[in-house]
């Protein structure tokens, strides 16, 4: 597609501000997080009205009441924003750290030092204080940001974003670095810059992130499905296997990292269904045929079942005839999100953890806990399901990359080949 | 596409065999190695005569001078063959390698631990010799793989991956780990496999990594160009100056880390171009107004020049302003492969490496350098231009993941939130 100039020009401005924001240390990138949550504080009572704006549109629209939900702005959530600001300003700075540092040859060394992506653009749905979480994740990492709200919170996010710039312009940091565009236009054609921007994260609904995956050529990290599955073995501690199944089920069940199916073994499914039934009432439950054998009440599951991430309180059962098929369930439906085994049989465990193929595999736990806060990253960018890294819930980590540093004093591969070849030392240095 | 059943069941059979060999220990995969190192040099005249009828074919089917080089086996590079399988068996496991280590709270355990990613796609060209290089670092990581050589080398490499059969038929790891592919129709449906397959390695010329980015959703470890640069600062100690351009653009005119457009300071273009021209009279040279008001003699270089990789002994020359007209010249044609600077100036260097946006930034050395042996990776699986990691030369660390393993006894996130919430201790673990 052709790009218009307005959005290539800004694109570049954002690029040229975030060299420059690369360039510039912890503590002034710190300074602007603080700046920035100052900022917040003293306009709370502008961006709230703001918030009333979008809420009384939303309700005209007559949006959803999840969706209204999330647009919502009220005291504690607002807080809890800024908050997240000052979180993100303490945590260590990313940029610079140091994986490889070696001696190739005397005076000839190698390091390989961490250093921003560059241009980060996020689409995301509803939530207004994703705004100044994200802002401060970039600017901790040293990336420029294009942001792209939903429209039913724009302007929301036009006050949050106006106080950063409040509070950048504080600073030495040009607040073309971060840009919120407004149209949705404008999200095709940033998916069409490969070029100019160096990964896309998207944060809504699965079919955003599917129509974002499969319209561009840009790097996305996300995952479009959380299909999470917990198996409980015959030797399962069963007051365990309940309470774990109630809390992946229900504790926050539109989350990813909430379960979809649950696997019990043959020889303890008469034992385990009538119990966990009853202890979560106000679940839909739906089986295989062995599993209605037992529950003869609930809804029959078809191979649909199998495939869906209900985001709701609808939980899939299958018994199975043991760990074996356990495995091979989920490595057929599973999106390689988060896969749980209750069990006292450390082997069976192990045999499990090995074989599933997904960025968390827990053993007697909940599948809740696969989050960057709980992990203790001090910040989620998002989870991948894609197999190579990052994978799984990603803290600033995913918006770095690396750059291989090659210092000398004038050497030339000439020297190292052939018959009198000079050979490398290849020391590790400290 | 739809794909034909053969394909899909050979590809499902390796991924079954690729899941017991991520179970076999350090010990069975090296010792497979030397097993497949042993049977090569058994079956080395069997191997050397299929060699000789591929090159036979060659002769007829007229191909160029240099195809025939790399296909060609000769009693070196076979003895080369075999020491690169053992010396890939020298180098440390990168599985089950833990990254992370942290209590979440008591008894409740985090690890992240490095695993194979799975199945890997290789499509090479030419070289029958990268075909056991290439099955070592599989075996190596775990990986399950699939092979598509060129036709011209079918027989060389068919005679290898018979041996390297062989070889792994005395071991508990099954052959069908490894499958070689032989029509043309195979590589699209490769392509399509993005559910089977978790990474394709291409080989080969630019245009061959060019249409396989463009033809699969399957994360490609590759580059399709290297249009890497000298910027030879005014302050730059000549001889060396020198000595690094003819190494950079001679030492291997064909290599991707060779160097395409030397960036010249105006203020030492007059001294430093003759005495480069002269050093190097094998190289056509091609340059701008300002270099051509020096070096009258030379071809004009067009825009087209400053976006073409020659491959070989050709130079294109610019003269810049300085120091920032050469980090945008880069940062505008290069293909954020490796580029050096010559400068006795610290700051100049620092600048460069800071403001150049590429996986290598050298100073004082050949761009020659950047190679995965030379910096000490013991291998080389691919050299990477993309931003996020890995990028730029990647060893075995490319052909692997990581998983997120949490055990508990029951816990539960629901205890995690709410009022009364217990705190995580996020106590980093030996």
């Amino acid at each position: 597609m052709t790009l218009s100039p307005e959005v290539r020009s800004l694109v570049q401005s954002t690029r040229q501000a975030a060299r420059i924001l690369a360039k510039a240390d912890s503590e002034t990138r710190d300074q602007a997080l603080e700046l920035i949550a100052l900022e917040l504080e003293q306009q709370k009572a502008l961006i709230l009205l703001a918030n009333q704006a979008d809420l009384k549109m939303a309700e005209v629209a007559n949006l959803s009441t999840a969706l209204i939900g999330r647009l919502k702005l009220d005291e504690a959530k607002f807080e809890a924003m800024v908050a997240g600001v000052r979180d993100v300003c303490r945590l260590a700075d990313p940029l610079g750290q140091r994986q490889i540092h070696r001696e190739l040859d005397q005076d000839l060394v190698l390091e390989r030092l961490t250093c921003p992506l560059g241009v980060v653009g996020i689409i995301f749905e509803a939530r207004p204080d994703a705004v100044s979480q994200i802002v401060s994740l970039a600017i901790k990492s040293g990336n420029g940001l294009l942001l792209k709200g939903g429209s039913e919170a724009i302007r929301s996010c036009e006050a949050i974003v106006k106080a950063i710039y409040q509070g950048l312009a504080k600073t030495a940091i040009a607040t073309d670095v971060i840009q919120l565009l407004t149209t949705r236009a404008e999200i095709l054609e940033i998916l069409a810059m490969d070029k100019e921007i160096d990964l896309i994260i998207p944060r809504g609904s699965n079919e955003l992130v599917r129509y974002i995956q499969a319209n561009t050529r840009i790097p996305v990290l996300g995952h479009a499905d959380g299909i999470c599955h917990l198996y409980i073995d015959q030797s399962a501690n069963l007051a365990q296997a309940i309470a774990v199944t109630v809390d992946s089920k229900t504790q926050y069940p539109s989350a990813c990292n909430a379960i979809e199916t649950l696997l019990i073994h043959q020889d303890i499914a008469a034992q385990f269904l009538p119990q966990v039934a009853e202890a979560m009432p106000q679940v839909g439950l739906r089986g295989c045929e062995r599993t209605l054998k037992i529950l003869p009440n609930i809804q029959a599951a078809t191979e649909e079942d199998w495939q869906t991430e209900y985001c709701d309180l609808i939980l899939a059962i299958k018994t199975v005839d043991d760990l074996e098929s356990a495995i091979s369930h989920i490595n057929q439906y599973g999106s390689k999100h988060t896969e749980a085994i209750i069990t006292e049989d450390q082997n069976s465990a192990q045999i499990f953890m090995q074989d599933v193929d997904a960025a968390g595999v827990f053993h007697n736990c909940s599948t809740r806990f696969a989050d960057g806060f709980r992990y203790g990253f001090g910040a989620e960018v998002g989870i991948s399901t894609q197999k190579m890294p990052p994978r799984g819930p990603v803290g600033l980590e995913g918006l770095v990359t690396y750059k291989y540093q090659l210092r000398g004093n004038g050497q030339i591969v000439a020297n190292y080949s052939g018959k009198s070849a000079k050979t490398f030392t290849h020391l590790d240095l400290e």
